[in-house]
Order: structure tokens, then sequence, then C-alpha cells
């Protein structure tokens, strides 16, 4: 059965970006070093038409993910990159260049209205912008028989929870204290969890939890 | 060689503690189950003089963490259990009845200079008021050649790691979101893990980091 999962990197101390974030380090400082688990993976050089690179049981981790996920949801500041442009301009292209990695329809949740943006390498950048319900139900109708993954930021994982609709959660643990920047829980609600597997790798701990009833 | 160790369990949204602590409930709501995975352990229910309980991999992790530790150092706070009655009497007891589990010297962190304790089963209560590093120098003596445990709260993790004095994070991440309460790392210095170990149960996944050089 199709689940919606939030798939999400964060720190040992739970952030999903590190301080003082910027247009240039969208992640904070420190924040690339939560996604070094896939920038060493051969199948993502592959695909980034990069060579070299290992294959370990990250690998399988993501390219679980990546064959699961139909669809994707996103907060309007992670499409747009941490507080940049969008401030000023609420058209800028989000920062994900002209071939972003998630190849499946990937719903914006904004305020904005804008067209939908048809990206290279099967991206579509859709803005939905009557809340998180409304974008899950037009992800669900994309994904057909595959999952929706939630990708973040933070505020849009805290309505997902808030309004009980997370199925999942893929959590990938870096090996690294931030220190500070964009917590991954913030103002959540109280979530029983039932852990359904570990695999890990030196570069993350990859944790699955399904809602407990 | 002995290590200086912070052993601690912490929810998947990382509080080692729920909100709204009280007297009553020095873990603050929800606080209780980021432990169960020792509660139900048979090893714990023995040594606390009740029988039956389970024998898993939690089992092993405890009986090591046990047998590892030959003092402890915690904060002012988790020896009166949160904001109690050392509010208005710094004499007061701690919350940890008359035989606490630890069995072994605990050099408590405080600005309140009071008599050692002397509790049943071998635990001892000395109050170090001359900041983390004298507290760590008499429990390292106090250990000998065995461990030294950093066993919380916040504060005195906080001050650890600010002061570079932990070798090794034990994190036991029990299946749950807290949604609140108090965070185990809070304005601590970026630090880079290498992840040495995980071991996993239903109750809990525990995960062992060496602080990277």
């Amino acid at each position: 059965m199709a689940v919606t999962t939030l798939d999400i990197s964060m720190s040992l101390d739970s952030f999903i970006a590190g301080p003082n974030q910027t247009v240039e380090e969208p992640l904070g400082e420190g924040g690339l070093q939560l996604h070094e688990w896939i920038f060493g993976l051969a199948s993502w050089r592959e695909r980034h038409g990069q060579s070299g690179g290992v294959t370990n049981a990250d690998s399988e981790v993501l390219q679980e993910s990546v064959e699961a996920a139909g669809a994707v949801v996103m907060g309007r500041r992670m499409f747009s990159g941490g507080s940049g442009p969008w401030e000023s301009d609420p058209n800028a292209d989000g920062w994900w260049g002209d071939n972003p990695p998630f190849r499946v329809p990937v719903f914006v949740l904004t305020s904005h209205p804008r067209d939908t943006a048809v990206m290279e390498g099967g991206t579509t950048f859709t803005f939905v912008t009557d809340g998180c319900r409304a974008a899950l139900e037009q992800a669900r109708s994309a994904a057909g028989d595959k999952d929706v993954s939630i990708a973040g930021g933070a505020n849009a994982i805290q309505q997902f929870l808030e309004a009980g609709l997370i199925d999942e959660l893929q959590i990938h643990i870096a090996p690294i204290l931030l220190g500070g920047g964009v917590r991954l829980f913030e103002e959540v609600p109280p979530v029983e969890l039932r852990r359904t597997r570990v695999i890990d790798s030196p570069a993350a701990t990859h944790l699955t939890f399904e809602i407990a009833d």
C-alpha cells in the first residue's frame, strides 16, 4: 500500500540545516555534512553525470527511497533555498537548478500562486496554495501506487505531523552535532512510534519508524 | 583506556525530558517513555527487587554501561529532579530515594556547597562547586581504571561538550516524539563524530559515537 513518508537527513542534535543560512550556503554552516552519505555514492554520482564513488548500505537506502517515491511534497523555503530570493521576488526560481534530483512531480506548499515549472529530467514543481491536505491529495494522485515523500523543511513537516498525515518516518542521522540551525522537529505534537528498521553505515544511521496507532 | 562517556536516553526529537516538568513528574509529560527500554528488563527489575522482565539486546547495553561506569557526573537539576525543592531549599534531598540506581560515586555540579551524602547500595553524592573540570577530575580519580559517565542534564552536557571533555557519546533513542521539553543538545559547539556501534531493539536504538579528531 502506498504510504506517506517523511524522508529526511538530520544531525544527531536534530538539525536539518546548520546555523547562518545564506543564499550561497542555503543549508547553513556545516549543513552539507548532513547529506555526505549521499554525495559519495556511485549511484548518486552516476545520476549526476559524475564517475566514481562507493556502493554500500547507503546506496540501497537511497535507491529504495528514490524508487518508492512517486511524488514529493516540500515547503516553500525548501524550494527556494532558505530565506533567499523569494523574500523579495516570489516568482524567483528555486535553487535546485535546471535538472533537480527529484525526477517526479514535486508539490510546493506556498501562499503565492504561480504556474507549474517543468524542469529537465522529469521533475515538475506545482505550487499549492490551499494547504498541506490539498498538496498531499495532489501528490497522491500523481504518485499512483507509489509513495509520497515529505521532504521538508521543518515548517512543512510540522504541518503534516499536526494534521496526522504521515504514515512513516525515514530519518537519516548524520554523525555530527551542528550546534545550531533549523530543528527538524519544532512544535510537533507528541507521537508514539514503532521502529521498524535500522540500517547503518559509517556515514549515516537510517532509522525507519511507523506511527503507532 | 578509561573514557568519559555521555550516556543518555533521548526521544527522536532530541528531548531528554518532556514538557511541563513538576516535582511529581520530574521527567515531564511522556518523559518516562524515554526509559521504557530499561524498566522492562529482567536485570533492571532484579536490581530493584522486582521479578519478571525480559532479556534482550537492551539488557546487554545496560549491563555494559553499568559495568563500565566507575563514577557518574550530573548537573544539579538532575540530582534534585527538575526545578523542584532546591529552588527554595538548596539542602533538600535529591529525588533518587534512599537506594539510587548508580551504586558508584556520583559528582553533582552545583554552586551550593554541602556535605557528601552516603546512600544505600554504594551510591555517594559529592557536591562540586568549582566547575565541570574539577568534577571530572574527582570522578576520574574515584573511577580508577573504569569510565566516567556524564548522565545529564542538558546544561551539564553543554558545559562538558564546550570544554571538550567528552570522549564518547552513547545515545539511546526512544521511539517517540515528545513534542517539547528539555533538549539534549542546546547551544553545544559543532562536533564531528564517528559512529562506532549501533545496537537496536524495538524499545530503543543505541548509537555509540566517538568524537572525531
